[in-house]
């Protein structure tokens, strides 16, 4: 294990963490909601300890895979260690347990919240909440990749290991270049909603937040209602739409723009993203309609948005879905498990995962109906190959026990199997909302700090894809037989 | 597609049905409580459909692998389908869905009921009931191999569909004689139960049919409260020992016959059986020792029988664990999936898979820390295949899709998510009660016809392991192209 390497990679991201907070500073300043102090105080504890750990450059610079994992898993926990200082310090989250959950919910785009009523927080404060959600939305090595000066070869065993869908594939060989494309798609579809979003007339403060919340796929709101309290169909569209377009593979838009649209259209994982959107959209509308006293245009309505805020794991609500009949709560909670496809800022199991789970499993009736066939599994008309298809049921599988583990630690304060077992499927998949307790009306504030720190890992677990997280804790990561 | 040798074939079984139901009839001669006719009934309906299929033996006897599944499948089916008459004729179940749930019920050992009142059904139809739960444990065409006159090849194609566990093995190999030698020990074992609940003062209709109902872990009782309701510590430990008896692959007590059972006892899956029974005990004791009124003694032996009987996927019950602590629940809800060892009369998804899962998880962490190094998953220290482990992946995601789907529609009835959720989860798993309304106290009465069926196909799919129900309702069984 080259710790040198991990500590130096680790310091220069801290130091931009640093520069990121200067933008709730500022705002902190522009509003004056005293808030100041607590940024700096960040701010150079984050610049401090940055500069302690680059101070040296290590002379051997190579790392492996291994250190790529390690490297990512430890980002993510000391920036959200780092960034729930502003809230802490603050006194606006007094408990730094609490602090931390709602931070790894932010950088992790989940969006579950401890707070009890976001409207009694600062703007600053809030800003940066949903600032956290953009910068994790496009993963934060990724970011860093893209900012660096110039690339490095280790930076693919680090990306890699961020963003470990089956899809990462032709993008990664020209890193740096292809990183800072992605983040300029990022950035353009950002500013379309909000200027969108302002054209509709809501304020450019509610505008920004909501659009980081979006892109993202977040969900933390400035309003105690979430988008349901604007009261307004134009933003609950425009943010409906944006939510199921940061859903799709970044790679789509990257085709577009070299002119191989016609191709990215054909894509597969899209094409069921799309059928089980609409799926969903029109059984949830024809259970409001029949069940509740809604009319057939607020069925689809209310319908769509959450369908859409859900399998993007972005968390809004436009309506308290906890109190929807069971068969709408039922493709919800299966759309928490689904989530969006492969290389968007979406989380959950992912489209694509899904899409070869099903056909592996129809490959098995066919193998059984006639063993001596050849069948495999396509998707896009080629082979997926065995590996692949056998690494992402095994990861089907460990993500099932990681949530059965989880759901025992969490079940030990009291809450209904419910509340429970949604609490963890929405973190683990990066959602936010759950039903019960932790529905879009409720809160993750009466968890006890066991439970917080549970469901912290599961965030981090989900929105890494599990390796990075399960290996910082396995005792293979230490052991000199695995090296 | 050999249609003629499928109908010879399931003839013949029907036959063997009529014989079986003989036992029952006799008792309602015994007992006089006036369902003779209705068992006459059916044992004539069997006796004629069943002589017209024989009734010409077909020239080419060849079945492949597809024959074999759909055999099976409609074999279980058919014998619901009569074996749901006799409940059905006298009257007891005036819905011939409700008497048809009830029997697949009792053949695939699941033990879920729609009748409120057990204790109002005349005893031979309680023995019947229980009957089919000792018929089925074993497998409904191991038993009709075991004692038909002569094997035929085709034989293996039909066991192999009906028991597709992963460790099968080396016993099919003499197929007449291994299938008789495993009847045998469960014949034994049956005695043996029967014997000891006699001795400790049950009468002894219900040490009959109580040993019947652990045999096949199955989980029909003749009281209302099941075993609770004979409110005697002797009779619950026998029974739980003999459920976890039960839940043991018997290819192990074969071992043990012919002399290597130092082998046996080294088996890996036995030992995560005894170490996941043991700890499961442990947790749920503490939390009602905890949590309950219950003094220590109490806690143990309340939890010990019911670890016993859901792992076992039996289903009887000592207490209403409805009410029990979250956690409890949770971790009686996660030995539902878990279920029984491979090759024993359990249901679920089976130790050896979870075993397997649970390695290949371990595995693909190390992999990660080292992509070059070579890892297997080892079970008794050989190596897994590659194919088996995928195909265990694969079907662990079958299962949660066949139960996601399965929930969507039982969703349409209105009950709670909990409620729900684990009528499918306990009908799937064969375990029988769940949580909330389908609870210990409780039943499947209030389900519509809808849920009924779509909870009888989870019965016979959970049962024979996925695939012989998938094809057979899969387009692929009875198209060319497949066969």
């Amino acid at each position: 294990m080259n710790y040198r390497m991990i500590s130096y990679y680790i310091g220069r991201i801290l130091l931009i963490e640093a520069f990121l907070l200067i933008f709730p500073a500022v705002g902190s300043l522009i509003y004056g909601d005293g808030t100041l102090l607590s940024f700096a105080v960040t701010i150079g504890a984050l610049t401090l300890t940055g500069l302690l750990a680059v101070r040296k450059k290590p002379e051997k610079t190579s790392i492996y895979a291994k250190e790529g994992y390690v490297i990512v898993a430890l980002t993510w926990i000391l920036m959200s260690l780092f960034g729930a200082l502003p809230f802490y310090i603050s006194g606006y989250i007094p408990s730094f347990t609490d602090a931390f959950f709602e931070t790894v919910s932010g950088f992790t785009t989940t969006g579950a919240t401890i707070i009890r009523s976001v409207e009694a927080l600062p703007k600053s404060l809030l800003f940066w909440r949903s600032f956290t959600h953009w910068i994790g939305g496009m993963g934060i090595l990724v970011f860093v990749i893209a900012i660096m000066p110039k690339t490095e070869n280790s930076s693919m065993h680090v990306m890699r290991a961020e963003v470990p869908g089956p899809t990462v594939g032709k993008l990664v060989s020209k890193l740096r270049a292809s990183a800072r494309i992605l983040y300029g798609i990022y950035c353009v579809m950002t500013a379309a909603e909000i200027i969108m979003l302002l054209a509709g007339g809501m304020p450019l403060f509610d505008s920004i937040v909501n659009a980081f919340a979006t892109a993202g796929t977040g969900g933390f709101g400035v309003l105690n209602n979430s988008i349901e309290g604007y009261n307004s169909v134009y933003a609950e569209m425009v943010i409906a739409v944006f939510m199921l377009l940061f859903g799709v593979n970044f790679n789509l838009y990257y085709m577009f723009l070299v002119k191989q649209g016609k191709q990215a259209i054909k894509s597969e994982e899209l094409r069921w993203y799309i059928g089980i959107i609409t799926g969903a959209t029109l059984l949830i509308a024809v259970s409001l309609f029949t069940s509740t006293s809604n009319d057939i245009a607020d069925s689809f309505r209310l319908a769509f948005f959450q369908v859409s805020s859900i399998i993007t794991t972005t968390g809004f609500s436009t309506a308290n879905f906890n109190t929807w009949p069971v068969i709408s709560k039922f493709i919800l909670v299966f759309l928490m498990f689904i989530g969006a496809c492969a290389g968007s800022t979406g989380g959950g199991i992912k489209v694509s995962r899904l899409v070869i789970l099903v056909k592996s499993g129809l490959r098995d009736i066919k193998k059984a109906i006639n063993p001596r066939s050849i069948e495999t599994v396509k998707i896009d008309k080629r082979t997926v190959e065995e590996p692949v298809v056998k690494s992402v049921s095994v990861f089907f599988a460990t993500y099932m026990l990681v949530m059965a583990i989880s759901m025992l630690a969490v079940s030990l304060d009291g809450f209904n199997l419910e509340t429970t077992s949604t609490a963890v499927i929405a973190c683990i998949g990066n959602i936010g909302p759950g039903m019960g307790a932790v529905g879009p009306y409720g809160n993750y504030a009466d968890f006890s700090i066991l439970s917080k720190l549970v469901l912290s890992f599961d965030m981090l677990a989900g929105r890494l894809e599990l390796i990075p997280m399960l290996m910082l804790f396995s005792p293979y990561a230490w052991s000199k037989k695995y090296s």
